[in-house]
């Protein structure tokens, strides 16, 4: 009788805007290789499918060899994991679905599984960081955008249709400000970097204090939060107005979801206290009193350039191993 | 060796303000036999545990005996699914923390679970309702309050105390109304039966506009869907700006968790259209892009005497079989 043999590695892959990252990690998530080229050097789907293939495939003959590998897991934006496609990116080089799961698995195969950021971050501290042993919690992505991953039970919650965890598109002020999605008053349009933007113009035209940040050309949300360290106070003013919008928000979803943390990921996370101090104390005076006092506000300690590679490689792990060459 | 016998049937019991019922259901969810008492002829707890231990094992011995039952569930105010208890009751007679499925199980031998009613109402509809086949939904409670459960890849998600849910609790208003629970502005201020009535008198306050409204004393929200039925237009605003206010909610937990349904049982679904209809229209205009046109609102068909005691023996299948008597 063949034995069979215990495949104790996984590929993770972070495909983003800037890089494509590939890496090979085993079971205690420790990153053993990992190589990476330009996303955008690649327009055409086909083309970089092609290429992100031979060179995985490539680096694994180097390392361990074919039968060494289990499964892969990808991150990916605008990915959908139930259906392992890439849908419709607004800001990734190629249109339309993409149909990566099935392209990848048909060129190495190995089972492939694809997954956003946001559920691939919150597989990650489920794995390897700072939600091991939790079984309820949520996972805030911050930056340009403002998106989350809800756990259920141990489980990514995706909904019926593989879109839940839209807190950004949550509306936190009745008739407020115009979001890109349509809607007025989102959570995004204040909190993501363009809103904090927008808050620090508004808030120099209300006043005339002196601030660091008037006459600045191109100002950057996290520029503003360099200058709340300077001591600026239109600044401090600036997050904690962001902050207090992101406590409304982050109250009404605990009041509905009652986490054990919300964990938060992503560049915005770099403001710290000047964003997350404010979001605390309007979430403690919102938030459902049976819940009061009891959600941990967590950063990410994870967040780094191979986070969505290892929660990638967290993702492998969730699928059933597979081959097309057995 | 000694067979083992397969127990195909369960009791659900539900405990509310007005009656106690416990019934004995099959697995299809007939209800074989079903005896009810007034819950508040035992205001001491452990008298009321005695009595209800004592009708339902003498109900049993009538119907199929001891080693027919396979287990108990039951469903009360404040009940709490992780403790197996009801806690700080407001509105039932016992004060404090009441171990209710202990007591059940040392008095009657069988295993119990312990749930609220919205737990209880959603694990009915989807053993035995609308939500048959569905993994990802939500069921309210619509009546004095509003309450919700969220069932998360075909479970209950419960979060990490046992609080999820609390849509009640959601502000949807910021600085609004006061509520019963301390803070403003949260959606049982507006949506609940005193909410309704509460904004009919200030809309009678606001305008001179004749009403079948105006006058009574102790107005009833289900008395103001009535006149809606007779054409009265204010009374079909003030179930109009209900609406709004619930859409408004329901769409902030559908960008959240994207159900396949929202399920609506309690008294307040006898307004029907009245309520459902501009909650739906303020719903489609606020939910995130990728969640509109998915999500059905239903009233639930199976809203009546025996629900929530159907309910409650769906929840017995789910706890083990246990018994003092083995």
């Amino acid at each position: 009788m063949k034995q069979k043999i215990i495949k104790k590695r996984v590929v993770g892959i972070d495909i983003s805007l800037e890089a494509t990252s590939y890496a090979i990690v085993d079971v205690k998530g420790e990153v053993l290789v990992m190589e990476s080229f330009a996303t955008s050097d690649y327009p055409d789907i086909n083309l970089f499918v092609s290429v992100l293939s031979e060179r995985l495939m490539d680096m694994v003959e180097r390392n361990g060899g074919y039968e060494s590998i289990r499964s892969v897991g990808v991150s990916a934006l605008s990915a959908n994991f139930m259906t392992g496609s890439i849908e419709n990116s607004p800001n990734l080089p190629w249109k339309g679905v993409i149909p990566l799961s099935a392209l990848l698995r048909d060129r190495t195969g190995y089972a492939v599984a694809v997954a956003n950021n946001a559920d691939v971050r919150a597989l990650g501290e489920h794995t390897y960081g700072l939600a091991r042993g939790m079984r309820d919690f949520v996972v805030l992505t911050m930056g340009s955008g403002i998106g989350s991953c809800l756990f259920s039970n141990g489980m990514i919650h995706k909904g019926n249709d593989g879109f839940a965890g839209e807190i950004g598109h949550t509306c936190v002020e009745p008739g407020g400000r115009q979001c890109g999605c349509g809607n007025k008053g989102c959570l995004e349009a204040y909190v993501a970097k363009k809103g904090i933007v927008a808050t620090a113009n508004e808030l120099m035209a209300e006043t005339t204090t002196p601030s660091l940040m008037r006459g600045i050309e191109n100002l950057k949300a996290l520029q503003i939060a360099e200058f709340c360290n300077q001591g600026d106070e239109l600044a401090i003013e600036v997050y904690r107005r962001t902050g207090e919008m992101l406590g409304f928000g982050l109250a009404n979803y605990a009041s509905l979801v009652d986490p054990e943390a919300f964990i938060f990921t992503g560049g915005l996370t770099k403001a710290g206290k000047w964003l997350l101090d404010p979001a605390k104390e309007a979430f403690d005076k919102l938030v459902f009193h049976n819940t009061y006092g009891k959600t941990q506000f967590l950063i990410s300690e994870e967040y780094k350039v191979s986070n969505d590679v290892l929660g990638a490689s967290a993702l492998a792990w969730e699928v059933r191993e597979y081959s097309l060459f057995k």
